[in-house]
């Protein structure tokens, strides 16, 4: 059986993508997926997401050249979340840190930065002339 | 500053939650939060969610005993996602497997299983009589 007959997407037509280093283990981002981009993903074995706020289909590094080697794909037990272990080159974040969840929660409610930013996103985004 | 100001909940008020074993970090689900139920993970240190097709605030545990102690709240840099590190008690997956994601994908779009069932549902979920 296909693994598309099992999955459930939301009424856009999206499910959400939690991406984790094969590596560190490090959880790197979640970003959504339609159909589409799932069968970009395989096909290509680079990550393609939807962008929900640009409306636009996109391959990660496709700006930033980090680029995400996919390694496996998993998929939970309602068939509503993808797991997807990569090699991700560069940092992942689009704030320069290897991690999108680069910040914690302490009990009183305040949070903290943890770990360091490894590039200025300037860096990352040139601005192309 | 509170980092409740830094979140973005959707239109129903919730967010996903990736839940990350502290020691293994295996992903071990994604489940939804809102507000409440955030603050009542940060006060007791157990992870508590809202089920969106039940429409009801639950602890995860609360029947299965598998409950989750809390290690550590992150946020990503949008806001609209958490990850959660705890140390989770038994099987995660409510169809007995450590985690949710129990299964992955070939190129061919193929499924199998990726980890054994450590717990038959029906001993998790007793009947209470």
């Amino acid at each position: 059986m296909s693994f598309y007959e099992k999955l459930k997407f939301t009424e856009e037509g999206l499910i959400p993508a939690i991406i984790q280093d094969s590596s560190s283990k490090r959880v790197l981002m979640m970003a959504w997926m339609n159909r589409d981009s799932i069968q970009k993903t395989i096909e290509t074995g680079k990550t393609h997401f939807w962008s929900r706020s640009r409306k636009k289909f996109w391959m990660k590094g496709e700006e930033s050249g980090h680029v995400q080697k996919v390694r496996d794909i998993a998929f939970d037990c309602d068939g509503d979340v993808l797991l997807i272990q990569v090699e991700q080159t560069g940092a992942a974040c689009h704030e320069g840190y290897q991690s999108c969840f680069f910040r914690s929660v302490n009990d009183t409610g305040e949070f903290h930065i943890t770990e360091p930013q490894l590039q200025n996103p300037e860096e990352i985004y040139r601005k192309k002339t």
